[in-house]
């Protein structure tokens, strides 16, 4: 039996004339190479070259999509592999992660995880079995016995994936250390960094003063002064940039941005490495660093990516068990017109700066961010993201952005994941999803196929990499 | 002629692969019992089973949405019949109220209220002719005279209406007499009622003392202490478990939550007994009760509704002359993430307590209520509410709930009327729009046919049913 | 080449049951005449009669969406031909300024600007190729051949488009001698004004003491004293009555209204006056100002418009360099519930006052537009406005407001435009998409074709006729 998520006009309308089109467009991209400028992959894995250990591991444990619906219906982690804080039980067979997996898999129906786990199974590993309670065993047995071949290593998917760049994401604290060994081995350009400084930026990070330290070591710039710790930033972005990156990253809970003085933030600084910095004036200091990142990009050309909006680990229950990252972080309602001023009095008007937005609130596309990006040149607004990366997802975005900011405001896609054997699955579905946007333009008169057969191209490839210097 | 109300493919998408899907799926669930965990008619039309009075005393005057439209082109309150406050004329003959809604039926046009109505006037009495200024007469007539039979009496309509189960909302200060009468009658769990503590826990509320006398005349629990006031909740709660209760219901104007030290409760409840809250100790009381209540659910067992996010009476000269629910309510923008979180942080993880969520804002939505649903053992979300009961508020629930929290966070359909005879026309155009976007997905090839099927089932039932426990 | 942007059936769907309808109903209303309530065309074009001087002088340098997408990708305004007031250089040939738009074009794919650019070169001009770098001379020259015939003066472009009525926006201050002239050229009521008075009542406004100075000398009446002030309101907008105004228009930061003491609006009055006011104290008497322009209106009849919800001028150095209406205004979240319940206490349940209320948050239009439109006599929706005036800004309104509100608590279609010869073009794509909305009605059973085509006709012409008592 063929399983919808193989059909081949899987996602595209069902109007005939939609789909025709749809069909020829996605034809002409649907195996162009992957651009993946944002996401979070281990570079170790790449660096290393070594098997995935098994598909519950591999598949299950890091995805925190996955987690959170199955703890959402009952299924508590530790059954599903994750060892809780407190030291209680834990599933410790990953067979039997996997078939709890499989027994609740019909409550992804509608969901895009569904989309992208068929694809992972279908076209990845050939498994066209739908996934059940009957058919788990047989899926994780053969899933696992492909894994230990050598199709399966690292290198040899980013090869059969076709991925011609990939970023990763590291701290300034990180060294870098994967990264030199992968241009060494794979030449520059291909597994990329990208300059994440949440836990030097974040007064209320964990171990802020403590990170400050080994930023002050890593970079061999003194921070006792905000002058210094803006040196050491300086610094570790060059060496990212030698290291591939052409991107720094920046996780906010709001776009809020500033332009104080240097004595504001001088005082700012010395109370942030007091630890006594309230909670206005650590939103403060993080606004302040949006804006130094953004002057220094003018500098450095890295371009700059900011994620707002999350409220990070709205279970406290779950943290102290479970830690960062298993599904607990909610978005919250964004605002960007007041916000992003204070960074665009500076530098919104520079052509050569480059700021990607991302938001997970959508009312903000139409009214904020798609009139923002029509406007500045500075700006681009970043794909639909984390809980908007699905097909309906998708068709909102270039419903609610098109007609203000156009397709050339836009950087493509990007797959913002660190499960890189949906990788194929993400870009696939954005492609399709594109792809029948424009079929409905030119099926309703408002766009010429000619127009359309370029916008794919761009969509697919050309858009990503002139937003990210690639 | 067949009215558009009657036709059978009505709803469906006119893509013919999508609509004969649709078709498909509906015929399986066409004529699946009515579960109606949710609403606000009247227990003692099933009690005393008498005849209804006429056309426009049962189905104009008591429905705030043909009020409200009517109202906004001019149409006086008191030329439908309602008597001022102030003691000025109003309409006496309902003949002549049914005329002037005749007149005017052209205004609903696009909206539920038109497919509710055509639905009760086709269906339950079988005049296929367009209701107009022409036709008025005749229908009010003919409408009248079937009321007289004895194929009418709410008793019979409820067995006509293949109602399994229907559940009512009564303040904790009824005695429950009806539902005494009822489950005598018609046994146990037909006609359940549901605990809406709203004028006990509202210090705003018109007579909020002289409603805690009452409350403490009831239950027989001393309410002049914090602790007494709570027993006094769990007794009521338990009585109206007892009365077939399986869920309660609270209408506060957000869904903040308060978790609050003992002596902050008892100065709170000893303010509100004396009339002396502020507009925010109010609402912190408000919150707190949430949170208070959510606690005895862990103990009785009781499902959680909260539907918040209404400016109710907005209008003050009209609520002068004519009272609440003359459609003078008006959604506001709603936060549910930093709301919800005392509660949560509280309860959030519990798998044996149930809290259905509802929102008049749909921002929330893709933004908060999918992300904290899909999180959460303790959360579900009730379907769209009020303002979107309708073909287009269900499509944009389901597109932008979907994704992130499936089908099985969701709590199947719900009717929240008090309009008794519509009660089929409205689980039947959800019905209908459920299987509109199953049939979407399939056409899409985003769902197996088999799963749609599963769901349509799930949809219609059998999520009601585990949701409120019946 | 036929354009799609000139195919009979653009902008329909491509369902075929469905175009068939819309393609029907659109007949009937193709060439209705245009009514055009609301909009900011020149008067003194059609007062002095001249022949328009270029392409890039009549169609680029006044279109701010033009220019805000171009400069968003670094196209800069001086080379479009606009001055700086730093003095720099600017594009002074035309042509070239053309050519540089026809280089950009396919930058507008997908938006609003691109459907009525090509029907302004296809329908009006006749010009069928493609507007790009190649034909951009051709297309030029062909442009400025035709401005220069006696059949492209404005009076006679009037005609040619069919314009029953239109309404321009002026200020108090404004002489109205323009509309003087065209009262007596073409006849009272084609070309009409409309009371527009921001720089008297924002004391924000550049100059507002020196423009109540000139307020009070237009008007001959005392505005030392708020009450004088309110004379000077009321005599001028009898003087706009005279001239053709049936109604004012208000573009005031938030909807926030007030109704302060006597004592309150004098001093904030004369706050105003001594350019005293803080930002919240301005914001108050704006606020007070709206209420007391509604209780004007009862007098006199001028039926009242709220265009709220921009942050104007965000870009500061684009501002000092080539002033307002360039493209750099943004729009802000939105409220109205709260914010018009101070006027609607006072005038919201009369029937002879009309409020047309704008906004660019879509989020309000289901939560809180509709909601109130659907309940108080007084008020009215206005059309999708400026972002949202494009295909899929139409049909999000129709689909979030017309269940709640119907289609009879909107007022019609209005173009707000500058742009005189798009005006066709605007009202093209409002009829087509009206008439879609209204096939896929009709399509899926919830509307009947008689309803659907009296719909059409009400839409086009009878709601805005209306509406705007013309």
């Amino acid at each position: 039996m063929t399983s919808s998520a193989l059909h081949p006009d899987r996602l595209f309308s069902s109007d005939s004339r939609q789909r025709e089109i749809a069909r020829e467009l996605y034809g002409t991209v649907r195996t162009l190479p992957i651009i993946s400028p944002h996401g979070h992959t281990d570079p170790n894995w790449f660096a290393d070259n070594k098997p995935f250990p098994n598909a519950s591991e591999l598949l299950i444990k890091p995805d925190h999509y996955l987690l959170r619906m199955l703890y959402s219906k009952g299924v508590s982690l530790a059954s599903l592999g994750l060892q809780p804080a407190c030291g209680g039980p834990c599933e410790e067979n990953p067979e039997q992660v996997w078939q709890t997996f499989a027994d609740h898999y019909y409550l992804f129906r509608g969901t895009p995880t569904r989309l992208w786990m068929d694809h992972v199974l279908g076209e990845v590993f050939g498994i066209e079995r739908q996934l059940d309670s009957q058919t788990g065993a047989d899926i994780y047995a053969e899933i696992n016995r492909q894994l230990a071949t050598p199709a399966f290593l690292p290198r040899a998917l980013l090869d059969r994936f076709n991925i011609e760049v990939i970023a990763t994401t590291e701290s300034p604290l990180d060294s870098l250390q994967a990264h030199g060994k992968l241009r060494d081995a794979l030449g520059a350009g291909r597994v990329i960094t990208a300059y994440r400084p949440d836990p030097v930026v974040d007064p209320d990070y964990e171990g802020f003063s403590r990170n400050i330290e080994q930023f002050e070591a890593i970079s061999g710039e003194d921070c006792g002064s905000y002058a210094g710790y803006l040196r050491a930033h300086r610094e570790r972005r060059l060496y990212f940039r030698e290291m591939g990156a052409t991107s720094t990253d920046h996780g906010h809970p709001s776009a809020r941005c500033e332009d104080l003085t240097p004595a504001q933030c001088e005082k700012l600084y010395q109370g942030a490495l007091r630890g006594e910095l309230n909670a206005e004036q650590a939103d403060q200091f993080r606004g302040q660093l949006l804006t130094e990142m953004a002057l220094m990009s003018l500098d450095d050309g890295l371009v700059m990516q900011l994620h707002p909006g999350v409220y990070r680990n709205h279970n406290p229950a779950l943290f102290a068990d479970f830690g960062r990252d298993r599904g607990a972080d909610v978005p919250l309602a964004g605002e960007f017109v007041r916000n992003l001023k204070p960074l665009l009095d500076r530098v919104g008007n520079h052509r050569d700066f480059t700021l990607i937005l991302f938001t997970l609130d959508e009312t903000t596309y139409a009214r904020e961010l798609a009139p923002l990006a029509g406007h500045y040149p500075a700006l681009l607004l970043g794909p639909p993201w984390w809980f908007h990366d699905s097909p309906e997802g998708m068709l909102r975005y270039r419903q609610q952005v098109t007609e203000t900011a156009g397709f050339y405001n836009t950087a493509g896609f990007n797959d913002d994941t660190r499960a890189f054997l949906s990788i194929p699955a993400r870009h696939d579905v954005a492609r399709r999803m594109d792809c029948r946007f424009l079929a409905q333009l030119v099926a309703e008169h408002r766009l010429e196929m000619n127009e359309a057969a370029e916008l794919a191209q761009d969509l697919t490839c050309n858009l990503a990499r002139r937003a990210y210097r690639l």
